[in-house]
């Protein structure tokens, strides 16, 4: 699309660079990542909400505080969830040793793990192959990117320019999504110069309406992190700026992980207006994308419209008047005045085929706007998550 | 079982008869069902949350504060719902037709209505047939039980001894349940003298502990209904009594609605002990039988236990300690003081494999307890759902 706003293919801002190889712990996959700045940068990040969360995001919490990061090691297979004190101890490890091959202090560096729960993490393997790993990196984030896969079907990056600089977002993602502070692992590197402040704030509020409103399968995981890093090369940009550029890409990044939900056909986009506030409006928007019987009739592409209102309806503490309340698929209005509209079933049908599937319900109420991203629920997801331990 | 508390098969109290036939709304099945007491009898419901209630929910609210019912009639294939005041005068003359046909004064009978949303009601077959409905009542509830089916591959109905009376119970339920209030369709019929308050009382703290514990797939109905009737005919029960043996009978429907869940192929009972508090217990218990991962983990039999730690952990308002958490399948413990147990794969595979499958979780925190009832998540819940409208 030449009127895109993303630089295709995304880049690095400047003074990134970022590595991905095969250290042993997945069977031959990359599971194995690293993302380093040649200069300390301001940095903010947040975590899963999760009453079990990982050890590396027990240790991140601790290491954000500082506000100063310059670099991110990440590994794929094992999550080091679950793994009580040992697996403290072991995260601690996979920082310093990055740390150490990158001539770095151990606070500058950020650990991820994302995979299996419960397992024991192989540090000695991400030990060992440290020194290879920091031999590689170079300027693609695609390459990055790869290296923290687990379901996903691609790997995911974009990049955008923002003041004289660049933001790029690489994030993972499939299933166990509905992030609760972040989704799965997604790092944002940019080299414009902001105050950490600022970087947090602006951070916490885009976050909020974009990767906490993406929703595979209403399962939180125990690894949410999102890493912002902004290393100053590029100089300063307003907060204003910044967040617009910020906005723009994690909507992207939200796009891409539900659309790329474990077993999807397509994107699901909900979109809710005039409820009565901002939560009831994000509650219906989850709602809609959440529920199995209207991710099915997305699949199925099957114009069981009534499920629209079963799904707003559920959401009993939400102030909704039927005859209010109207309802449309991909543009068609289907529901209106307390009743069913009298559509073109032919019509909705090919506009649930589409990717991606647009629905919209407008609530009469007040101001409270929302959007959330799902995707369809198909045989896939099944397949995928009833042999995820054994495979 | 020779130690069944059951009925086998199950049988209708004295004075009360049903009946079941096909009068058109569906393709071929029974579509039209009927509930009558031979004389007045004292009556209590609870109806579905959701905010947008169907017609004979509406309608049946209005119906209940009386406390007295003689007949329910009930119709599958169309809901009711979404249908706004043409609805409403549609539920009505649906009540009013079996009332004349009865006999009785029109508000002696409840109606309820299940099957597609959004579709009017095609009132005028239910009134044609209503004589051939009533010439046809029997004491046979399993007949009732098969008139209100949907996708339930089996009609429901339980009856038991409580006093020197039976109390039978016929419901109906397989997709779109996560019951707020009472599950899609159920009927508690009983013979025994009970005062209204005491019903209703009775009623309310079974169903929250019994049908409101149900989930197939988080989806609430817009059309959930439970009415009990109680005519007297067997002479009167103390209120404890009665509790017992209700609370046994919706215990064993409730696991009959989930695992009969669309797509199922077994019954997930989720039991949670020593939780802060009983809201923290079911909020937990529900979480498990709702996830997704949880539900394909069991389809499998793949012992990827450390998705009950995830399940746990994104119920965000709950007092959880990952170090006193105690998680066990199918009595093996698999989590204990932080961390996974060396248990035995194979043997928790097998038990993965059994039906029900009973996760159990104790915190270590306080007194509360919860049980909830799901099932497994299967490519049959998708093809059921996908083209449920077309087919």
């Amino acid at each position: 699309m030449t009127d895109s706003p993303f630089d295709e293919p995304p880049r690095l801002p400047a003074g990134f660079r970022c590595a991905s190889i095969h250290c042993g712990i997945k069977p031959s996959a990359e599971d194995l990542a690293l993302f380093a700045s040649d200069i300390p940068a301001v940095a903010a990040g947040v975590f899963t909400r999760s009453l079990v969360p990982g050890a590396p995001v027990v240790v991140g919490r601790e290491l954000i505080r500082a506000g100063r990061l310059q670099a991110v090691v990440v590994n794929s297979g094992v999550s080091n969830v679950g793994t009580g004190a040992d697996g403290i101890l072991r995260a601690r490890r996979m920082g310093i040793a990055a740390a150490q091959a990158l001539g770095l202090a151990p606070e500058l560096v950020l650990m991820s793990s994302t995979g299996l729960i419960g397992a024991p993490l192989p540090v000695e393997r991400i030990e060992s192959a440290m020194p290879e790993l920091v031999a590689e990196l170079q300027h693609d984030p695609v390459r990055g990117a790869e290296g923290i896969m687990t379901t996903d079907t691609h790997p995911k990056a974009v990049s955008i320019a923002v003041g004289s600089g660049v933001l790029t977002v690489v994030a993972k993602g499939s299933g166990m999504i509905e992030p609760n502070m972040a989704t799965m692992l997604c790092y944002v590197l940019t080299d414009v110069a902001l105050k950490q402040s600022e970087l947090d704030a602006v951070l916490r509020r885009v976050v909020d309406d974009t990767l906490n409103m993406v929703s595979v399968d209403t399962d939180t995981s125990t690894s949410d992190t999102c890493v912002a890093i902004a290393n100053g090369r590029s100089g300063p940009v307003s907060e204003a700026v910044f967040e617009g550029a910020l906005r723009v890409a994690l909507t992207r990044m939200a796009e891409m992980l539900a659309r790329d939900g474990e077993g999807a056909s397509r994107l699901v986009r909900v979109t809710v207006r005039r409820a009565a506030d901002r939560g009831d409006a994000r509650l219906i928007a989850k709602s809609l994308v959440n529920s199995p019987l209207i991710k099915t009739m997305v699949y199925g592409g099957d114009p069981n419209v009534g499920r629209i209102l079963m799904a707003v309806g559920k959401c009993v503490d939400c102030r909704v008047d039927p005859d209010r309340l109207v309802a449309a698929i991909g543009g068609v209005t289907v529901f209106l005045g307390g009743g069913r509209t009298d559509f073109d079933e032919s019509m909705v049908r090919s506009l649930l085929g589409l990717d991606p599937v647009d629905l919209d319900v407008d609530l009469g109420e007040g101001e409270g706007e929302a959007r959330a991203w799902g995707c369809d629920l198909t045989p896939g997801y099944i397949a995928e998550n009833a042999a995820y331990y054994s495979s």
